[in-house]
C-alpha cells in the first residue's frame, strides 16, 4: 500500500482552515501532501510550501499551473486529489478546473458560491466520473455516526421532532479589519448570499439530514444582521418541515455572545430521543420513554461503522481533528477503490459528496428566500428541480 | 405576627398539583390551610379535608358555599385568600366568585380558559382592588431572579437573542383513560384551545418575558398534534420578535420522548450570555465575550432579591417546591401589606399577577392563531387592545 | 389522623440549622411545632417562639422546664417528641432528659460530644424503649435510597471499593469571631475532639455504610489543621477497610477553597459502579462493565422505598429540605406505630438511630486516634466493645 | 526546515500504543517515521513496516541491528531519535543501546523496569549529553499546562491539598489470555513490581507533581489485588505528603468497574481550587473563596505556553492524540536546538525527561514498600539518594 498524494489550493501561511486540513489529511499517515497553490502569488505560495517542507518546484503560483504541471509528472508521483481550502468564491472554479484536468476533489464547504454553480459542478462531477468530497466535518465524529446508526436501526422509533443549533459568539462585535477570516466571511462577493447561515447554518442542516436520513422540505426562516454595518446575516432562526412529517427548529448564530462553537442536536422519535453536543463530542445520550437514560461514549461497543471511525479506546478523548481526519480517510478509501477499479456509486463511502453540496446550497438559498418573504413556509423542492 | 389563612379550591385526593400547592404554601410556616372545597361532591371534599387534618365543618361541597360560610366566620378565623388548583375551565368562575366575595386569589395557571375571560377577570381584580396572583412557578427560582437582575443591570449588555424551550416526553403515547391529568389536559373544554402550548409553552413565554423585562410582540408558530386521536397540540415551535429588536425561538413539547421537565433558557446580549436549566436549577452560567465563563450558584453572593428567595447556604440544593413556595411567600407579603394598609401597586412584590395572566392568554391565543395562518408573522398587540 | 406535636431545643433566632429543622419537620404538614426552649434565656426563647407564632406559654426558659411543663398538659396537647438542634455539647444532656421524661427524641448529629456519652445514651434509649432518631440528612435523598437498594439487590455485584468525600471551603480562612457557627464548631468544648471529621467526615462515613450495608472496620487517618490558630482539624484524609474486604478512601475538608458542600460517593462492585453527588442530588449514575452507563433520576421508576421518599414527578427537582423532611417523616411513621402499638424494632423504619449514633462517635474517635498513631491501621472494633 | 527523522522500537501490528505514538509523532507533519524494529522477529518487523509504507530495508530484526545500520546511513537520512514503545522490561536495554549509539530517545513510560535501572539510565543520559524524553502524555494537555501556570502564578494561593485519581475498570475481571496488553501488564517480569500503580498510579503522581511544582515526600499506601490469581496489584490508595506541607490523596484502580480512563485532579490553595478531568480535557474549572467559579476552555485566552500547545480555536475540542503530539513537538524542539547548537539544560522544554523517569520509579517503589510495611508513613527520600 502506498500513501495517497494530495495537492492543496489555498491554506497559505496564517490560514486556520488550511492547517486543519493538513493535519487531518495526514493524521493517519496514509496521505501525503505533495504540492500546492497556497496563495495568490507565486512568492507567497513558495514561502508557505517551504514552511511545509515541500519541494519548491511543486509550490505553484495558481491552481491552473498546478494542474498542468502535475499532469506532466509520472503517474506515481503526481498528486491524486486536490484539497480546496480557499474562501468560498474560489471553490467552484478550483473544483471545476481540477475535475476537468482529471483530479479528484475534496473541497471545504460550501461547495460553491451559489446554487447555480453547484448545479454546474454536479454535472461536471457526473460527467467526469471523478470523486468529489465535501468537508462537512461534524458528520465525521464517531458519536454522530453512532447516532445515525441508532436512528436508522429504529432505536428511538419513527422520528417526529428535531432541534439543531449551531451558535457562536465570535462575531458579536464589528470586527476589526485585520481579522482575515471575519473579513471575507462577511463579504457577499467572497462568502455568498448568506453569512452565518451559509457558514454554519449549513453545517446544522447537513447534520440533521445525516442523522435522520430525511430531507428538509420546507423552511420558515428569519435571518438578522445584528451588528451594524455588517453586510450579511449574523443570526438565523428557522422552523423546519422534513420528510415524513418531521418538524423542528434549526438555528445558527455568530452573535450568541460567550458561545464558542456550540453545535448541538437533539432528535426525538416515538420511543426515545438522542442528544449530542459537538463541544463534548465523545458522549451520546439516548433517552427512553420509560425514563431510563443511556450514555454512550466513543470507544465503547458500537456499530462497525462507528468503530471504524474511532482511533483510541474509551476514555481517551477524540476531537475535532480526528473527526476531520475521518472525512479524509473515508474519501481516500473511495480513491483506493477507484484506482483499484472496485469503486461503485452505490457503496456507502460515508463522506459528504456533491449531493450534500447541492442540498447545502439549496438550503442556504431557501433560508434567505424564506426570510425575505411574508408567507410562512418556503418549499425548497423547486430550487432542486430547476 | 400571625399565619395567613388559606382556603383551597380543587386539589382533592390524588391530585398532584393540589399537594404541591399545599406543601409550597406551608413550607415556611407562615400560611395555614384552614378550609377547602376540594372536590365536586361534599362527600369527597370532606374525605380529602379529613386526610389533611382539617375541621370537617370547613370542608365545603363547592366554592360558592365556602365563600358564603367563611364570610360568616369572625374576621380572625376566616380564610384570607383562596388557592385555585382545579382544571383550567374552573379557574375563572372560582376566581371571579372569590374576588366578588372579598377574598384574595392565588390561582394556578392559566388564569382562565381563554382571553375573553381573563380580560373580564382583570376588570374584576381592578374594581375590587383585591390581590390576585398566578403560580408561574419557574420565576420563583433564586437563579431565575438572579438572571433577571443581571440582565436588568446590564451585565450582558443590550439583549439581542433568546432561546427558550420547555420540553417533556410524558405524552409521547396516546394516554390510557385512567390518567386523570393527561385526560383533562388534552380536552379542549377543560384545558382551553391549546394543549402543550397552553400548559407549558405559556411558562416558557412567561420566563423569557420575566428575565428580559421585554414583551413578545410577534410570533410565527407551528403547532402540531403528533399523537393520533389527540384533540389538542402536543408540540409547538415558534419564532419570536420581542420589544427592542430582540429575536428568538420558543418551543414546547410533550412528545419529546425521554425528556422529563426540561425548561431551559438562554439569553444573549451584546456583551455576554446567560444560561439556566430548570432541572439543575441552582446553577446559572454567565458567558462573556472574552470567552471567560462564570458559574453562579444558589446561596452564593447575589442580589438582595435573590437572597431573599433563598433558604439554604451554597451547596444545599433547593428545588421545585422551594421555588413554588417563593411565589406563595411573595404573595402573602403583599397580603400583609394590604391588611396593614401599606400595600401600593407600584411596589415590586415579585409574584406573577393579572398582568401576566392577560399576557399568558393572549400569547397562547397568538400561538394558535399564528399556527392557523399562512402569513409568517402574527402581531399579538391587537389581541391585547380589543 | 392528627399531626404529630413537636418541641424544639435550640434553634433560636439566627440559627441556621434550627430553621432547616422547622421547615423539614413541617414540610409535609404532618408535624406541628407546639413548643420550644430555643435559647439560653427565657427572654430570648420567647422572642424566638413569638416569631414562630407559638403560644408564649410554651416558649420555655430551658429544656428541663419544658419537659416538666409539657408533661402536665393533657395528653392530646403535649408535645410527643423533641427535636434537638443545639451545638454538640448539649445533645447528650438534652436527649437524656427528654427520654427520662418520656419524650421521643430526634437529634441533630453528632448524637453526643463523645463516645462515652453515646454509649450511656444507648443504654437509656434501650431501657426507656422510646424512639431515638439522628438527622444524618444525606441518607434522606431518594437517589441515596435507590443506591442502597441497587447495591443490596446485587446490581453492581459484590462491592470491592468505595470513594467517599465531603469537601467544603468555608473555613479556608481564620474566621471572624462573629460567625457563631464557625465559632462553636472549632471549639473543642462545644464541638468535641474533632472539627471537620466530626462535623462532616461523620456524614461521609454514615453515607458509605448506609449505601453498602457494610461497616468500616479499620481506618488509617491523617487529620490536619491548616489554618493557623484553629484548635481542631479542618481537613482529614483516610484509608478505609470495611467488612468483606472492601477498601476505599474517605476524605473531608473545610479548607478546600471554592468548594460548597460537595458530598460525593462512588461505589464499585464486581459488575459495575455507582456515583452520586449531593449538589445535583436527583441524578444517580450506574456504570456497567460492558461500558454502558445508565442515568437514574428522582421521580423515575424506582424501588418502592425510593418512591415513598419522593414528592414530585421527574424533572421537578427535589433538594436538601426534602431529604431532611424524609428523615422526619420516616421518624414519625415510627412514632405513629409506637402510639398505635404496632412498633417493633425489627421493622425497617429507614431513619438513622442510636446505632448510627454510636458508630458515628466511634468512627470520629478512630479518625483522631489513628491520626495520632504511627501504625498504619487502626482497628475500630475495640472502641465499640468497651 | 526539515522533518525530524524517527525510528521506532516495538509497536508492531496490533499494538495499541505503537499506533498512538505514530499518529502523535506525525500529527504536526514535522516528524517522519523512517525506520523501526517493530517486533521480535525480522519477518514480523518487516510486515509491520510495510503496512506503515516504510522502506523494507529499514525494517530491522532488532534494535541493535537498527542502531548499527542506521549509523551507517548518511547523516541527513539516518534516524535522529528513537521512540521506544515496547512492554516495560525492554525500555531500559533499548534506551541504553540507543544512547550509547548516539541516538536521542523518547520512551514510553515507565522509563525502566525498576529504580536501579533508571538510575543507571540517568547516568548514561548525563554522560552522553543526548536528549531523553518520557511520554507522560497527560501533561501534554493544554488545560494541564494552564493549571500548572495558574498555580505557579499564585492564582489559587499557596497550595494546601491535592486530590488525584486515575481509575479504570478494564481489569475488573480475570482477563482472557488473548488480551496481549492485559497479559504483559499483569506479569511482573515484563511490567515491574507493580501493576496498577506502575501503569497508571505513576501518571497520577506525575500529574500532581507537574501541576503543583512540588514533590511527593512521603506516602502511606495500600495496594490490593482484587481479582483472584492476578500477580500484581490492580488497585492502590495512597495518602500523600508533599513539599511545603501539602497533603492529599492519590488513588488508582483498574477494577473500578464501569470507569473508562478517569484521570482527575483537584488542587486547593489558600485562595481557591482547580479541577481538571482528562475525559473532558478542554475544560479547567477554577473555584474561588468568594464562591465564584470560572470555567476556562482550551483555545481561550491563556498563557503563552498553553497557547503554544493548542491547535484549534475554542469549541473545536482537542483530545488525547493532540496531547500526546505536544510531548513529541516539545521533544523535537529540543532536538532542533540540540542540532542547532542552542540547546541548554536550563531552558524549559516542557516535556518529561529522565528526572521524571527517576521520580516515577522511586514513587512506584515507595507505593509498594509502603503497602508492605505497618508504619504509616514511608519516606521516599532515601530511595532517591541511594
Amino acid at each position: 500500500m502506498k500513501k495517497i498524494r494530495m495537492g492543496m489550493i489555498g491554506g497559505g501561511q496564517g490560514a486556520f482552515i488550511g492547517a486543519v486540513h493538513r493535519i487531518a489529511a495526514q493524521l493517519d499517515n496514509e496521505i501525503e501532501l505533495v504540492c500546492g497553490a497556497f496563495s495568490s502569488t507565486a512568492e507567497k505560495s513558495i514561502a508557505s510550501g517551504k514552511q511545509l517542507m515541500l519541494d519548491e518546484n511543486r509550490c505553484y503560483r495558481d491552481f491552473q499551473t498546478m494542474f498542468e504541471q502535475e499532469a506532466l509528472l509520472p503517474e506515481d508521483q503526481r498528486m491524486q486529489f486536490v484539497a480546496i481550502v480557499t474562501p468560498n468564491h474560489m471553490h467552484f472554479p478550483a473544483a471545476k478546473a481540477a475535475l476537468e484536468n482529471g483530479f479528484h476533489v475534496l473541497s471545504d464547504k460550501p461547495a460553491t458560491l451559489n446554487l447555480d454553480e453547484v448545479k454546474q459542478l454536479k454535472t461536471i462531477v457526473e460527467s467526469t466520473g471523478l470523486l468529489y468530497g465535501l468537508t462537512h466535518t461534524y458528520t465525521g465524529y464517531p458519536m454522530v455516526k453512532e447516532a445515525q446508526t441508532l436512528v436508522s436501526n429504529g432505536e428511538i422509533g419513527t422520528v417526529r421532532k428535531v432541534i439543531v443549533e449551531y451558535i457562536q459568539g465570535w462575531l458579536s462585535e464589528a470586527q476589526s479589519s485585520d481579522n482575515k477570516q471575519a473579513d471575507w466571511r462577511t463579504d457577499p462577493s467572497r462568502s455568498g448570499i448568506s453569512g452565518c447561515m451559509g457558514d454554519i447554518g449549513s453545517h446544522a442542516a447537513n447534520l440533521v439530514e445525516y442523522i435522520t436520513s430525511k430531507e428538509i422540505t420546507h423552511v420558515c426562516a428569519e435571518l438578522t444582521t445584528f451588528v451594524e454595518g455588517r453586510r450579511l446575516d449574523d443570526d438565523g432562526i428557522v422552523l423546519l418541515k422534513m420528510q415524513d412529517g418531521i418538524k423542528g427548529t434549526l438555528q445558527a448564530s455568530q452573535i450568541a455572545a460567550g458561545e464558542e462553537n456550540n453545535l448541538t442536536i437533539r432528535v426525538y422519535g416515538e420511543k426515545g430521543g438522542l442528544e449530542w453536543h459537538q463541544q463534548e463530542p465523545n458522549t451520546l445520550t439516548v433517552k427512553y420513554l420509560d425514563s431510563s437514560t443511556r450514555v454512550l461514549r466513543t470507544g465503547g461497543a458500537h456499530s462497525e461503522r462507528t468503530s471504524a471511525n474511532t482511533r483510541t479506546p474509551m476514555g481517551h478523548p477524540e476531537g475535532y481533528l480526528e473527526a476531520f481526519a475521518n472525512i479524509y480517510m473515508n474519501f481516500i478509501s473511495a480513491i483506493r477503490d477507484y484506482e483499484g477499479g472496485t469503486y461503485h456509486k452505490g457503496k456507502d463511502y460515508d463522506f459528504p459528496d456533491i449531493y450534500e453540496g447541492v442540498r447545502g446550497m439549496a438550503l442556504v438559498e431557501s433560508f434567505v428566500n424564506s426570510s425575505n418573504q411574508d408567507t410562512k413556509w418556503y418549499d425548497i423542492t423547486p430550487l432542486l428541480n430547476d
